[in-house]
């Protein structure tokens, strides 16, 4: 799967989205992609003029949007051949009668199967980089990240204590977890043409020594590296913290043994009080929120106060067990919506301006490439950056009329509109056929091999009605 | 637009969801109709051995599910022409600024192709009927309708009073008011072949003279009609009703002036209190939750304790300028998560067994029907009743695997699932292609039209990034 090195696609006529630090949008612009890279960009008719000659593609875009591949901060790609096992239950049958059994069972065939099928809807949802959450088998991941054609920080499960483990995991020692870890950078780290990133995983704080916490810091350091972790999911993670720890809350604890660093990636931190707001701001920290598994598992973030400190937060979806769509796009209204009516939780009223439709835009695009350390090549379209883009169509029943372009994109647009994408100059997606990998494959593959993973952990689903 | 009274259509090889009064689901079931109802549902091979022979149409499901068309009971199909138009602006100058300018200029025409844009994502959202919250030119809304070939409670949107109203509304009377309705009524009630009913409108009480509130519950109850009207939709409501009328809350005064009976649909009803609920209840009053809604312009709406209580809840999507999807594959997503995260809102966590999915189907379903007070007609599949159905496809991205197939429903199901739509014994959406309306064209008027508007209205809207 190499680049195409002497490639030079043209696409014009355009409404560009630029996401750039001038938040520019070209009415009728076009975009020149040269190898895997951005060429230049300006109005349509000047870089037609210009590199129309010489182009090996030259693409109408008839008045389509042209905007940043999306990043979808936080997503358990082991998870998706677990979507339904575990709808309308109680957290604790969430996570000890269900998803750990679900993970612990895995085969690295079945991470592979579980990450294309996720990989399928994450194209689908516009999606050309995400950052696994911390999952099961990473050289499965990563031959269906080669295979797909999009860009992703993979992480491992990593838990070295905790109550209630599966037993296969309960014997995992903090030097095996910090081990095979640098094992997988050596051999994942920057594979792919680069499109592969290995990241560290703290699966959260709950089950992890204090020595797993530091050994992890310095690793994730000396590699140069990032650091994924749940954080602040549930009251109860606090009180545990408080009562084994001897510290007001994960975050307070994190900040005293130094690991709020910029190279942290933070998911949920749902329950964090003011000061650990400041700390998580100090130490430019990243926040991944997941809306919609918040709303169903956790609670409500501070977005609002978190951006206002100045934290980069950016999006995710989380795993297909606690959403269960694994859609940016479907996130992206949520997120919305959710901390506009937060403000009646808060102050008695909802705010309508709260979270408006701009910063949620930079919020998957350029807050999620900062957020997986990545900024500099992704997130923006821009000359010398990566070509990683989406074409959307806004001309159907979805997004008609349209009359705000920008508050469209975050409330009326769905996966439907989605129908081109670009990643490291190549296409993966074109006129809504995926191009990379035989979609009607995956789908019996992930149907059987999830049928049969169940079976093996021993998971069965009660009926919800009365079926004859 | 006759329906086939020779027609016998014959389904088989469902996954078919009754949500009848013993939610009975056939894994493998039949159902055949016969001209505009349905004749008979049971398993698979008896019906396919007693009906094939004669019918005059054959489908094999293979495995694709089959449930009641869904009921969408609070849309205002006057404003699709205004999506977009008032996104992340405040209430005031949402309504004054933006809604009142656009639905008071708006003509005749305007609603009609307003009504055909909405209704292609009503039925490309599986919805087989509608309740109008109340609108502009019912008579354009009615023949957009009749073209569209599903069902709709239609709704003139009536005010008689109020603060800061557009000149062309301040000057109408209460007994315009009352008299244009029966008059409409009278053109329009059971047209359609049965699938158009009139409803009396009360666009909410702080534009409605007491007068104009009894004369409304006065004339509905001779008609034998329902009543929409947006109830306890914002503090302020609340507070007004406190000042001018002398009890506290929109809820109690109805129930002072005997407003709360079963014919009365009730929207939003954000802001109730625990006796107000009780009032509702007693008088067996409905009501249409709006999600999106509520979350974006008004609060949470104390759902679990309606249901609690036995109020018959139902869901609705509002008009595309308060959410701006009008899908109610969307609401039900939204419904679950929304309320198992409120639970942290009133009582500290999170609840993921809160409003369960079963619930939601009913919601749409059943719930709806009641709603609208036509369930002895629609919102289940049972013999007799009229043959209102869609075909969904479980077997896509969005879907799969398909592990709990009543979850998936509400949690994972898309628009793009929905591929079939019957209403009244007749295909409206075949295969994902609407038969009914020629979609391009609709799509062309709709967005000519809404440029019109806006320019007419003099409604202007402030680029949300930098335009180069």
């Amino acid at each position: 799967m190499e680049t195409q090195k002497d490639s030079l696609i043209v696409l014009h006529n355009g409404f560009i989205v630029t996401v750039d630090p001038d938040s520019r949008v070209f009415r009728n612009g076009g975009l020149v992609v040269e190898g895997d890279r951005i060429k230049a960009i300006g109005q349509s008719p000047e870089i037609l003029q210009q590199y129309s000659a010489v182009a090996t593609e030259v693409v109408d875009l008839g008045g389509r949007i042209l905007l940043p591949g999306f990043i979808n901060t936080h997503v358990h790609t082991s998870q998706q051949l677990a979507r339904g096992i575990a709808d309308d239950v109680d957290l604790m049958t969430w996570l000890h009668g269900r998803i750990w059994p679900y993970e612990s069972n895995m085969t690295e065939e079945d991470s592979y199967i579980s990450t294309l099928l996720c990989g399928i809807e994450l194209i689908r949802s516009g999606v050309t980089c995400f950052a696994e959450a911390g999952g099961q088998h990473v050289s499965g991941m990563a031959r269906a990240v080669e295979l797909l054609g999009i860009r992703a920080c993979l992480t491992q499960s990593t838990m070295d204590s905790g109550q209630g483990l599966p037993l296969n995991w309960a014997t995992l020692t903090t030097d095996y977890c910090i081990e095979s870890q640098k094992e997988l950078y050596k051999t994942y780290h920057n594979t792919a043409d680069g499109r592969i990133r290995i990241w560290f995983g703290l699966r959260q704080i709950m089950n992890a020594t204090d020595r797993l916490l530091l050994e992890t810091r310095d690793a994730a350091k000396e590699l140069r590296t990032g650091i994924h972790m749940h954080v602040a999911e549930i009251p109860y993670e606090n009180q545990l913290v408080h009562d084994t720890r001897n510290v007001d809350g994960t975050v307070a604890y994190m900040e005293k043994i130094g690991l709020l660093n910029e190279n942290l990636l933070a998911a949920h931190s749902v329950w964090v009080n003011e000061s650990e707001i400041s700390y998580l701001s100090k130490g430019d920290v990243k926040v991944s929120h997941c809306p919609a598994a918040a709303m169903r598992m956790l609670g409500f973030a501070p977005i609002k106060e978190m951006l206002d400190s100045g934290i980069c937060v950016s999006l995710g979806t989380d795993g297909a067990p606690s959403n269960n769509r694994m859609s940016i796009v479907d996130e992206m209204y949520l997120a919305s919506l959710i901390n506009k009516g937060r403000e009646a939780h808060t102050k008695g009223e909802t705010n309508p301006t709260a979270l408006p439709a701009e910063t949620v835009l930079k919020m998957v695009t350029a807050n999620g490439a900062k957020s997986v350390l990545w900024y500099s090549e992704i997130g923006s379209l821009e000359t010398g950056k990566k070509a990683d883009f989406i074409v959307v169509d806004p001309f159907k029943w979805t997004m008609v009329p349209l009359l705000d372009s920008i508050s469209s994109l975050v409330y009326s647009m769905r996966t439907e509109n989605i129908v081109s994408l670009m990643c490291n100059g190549r296409w993966v997606m074109k006129d809504r056929k995926i191009i990379t990998v035989n979609e009607e494959e995956v789908l019996l593959l992930a149907q059987r091999a999830s049928n049969d993973l169940l079976k093996r952990a021993g998971i069965t689903i009660p009926n919800k009605m009365n079926m004859v």
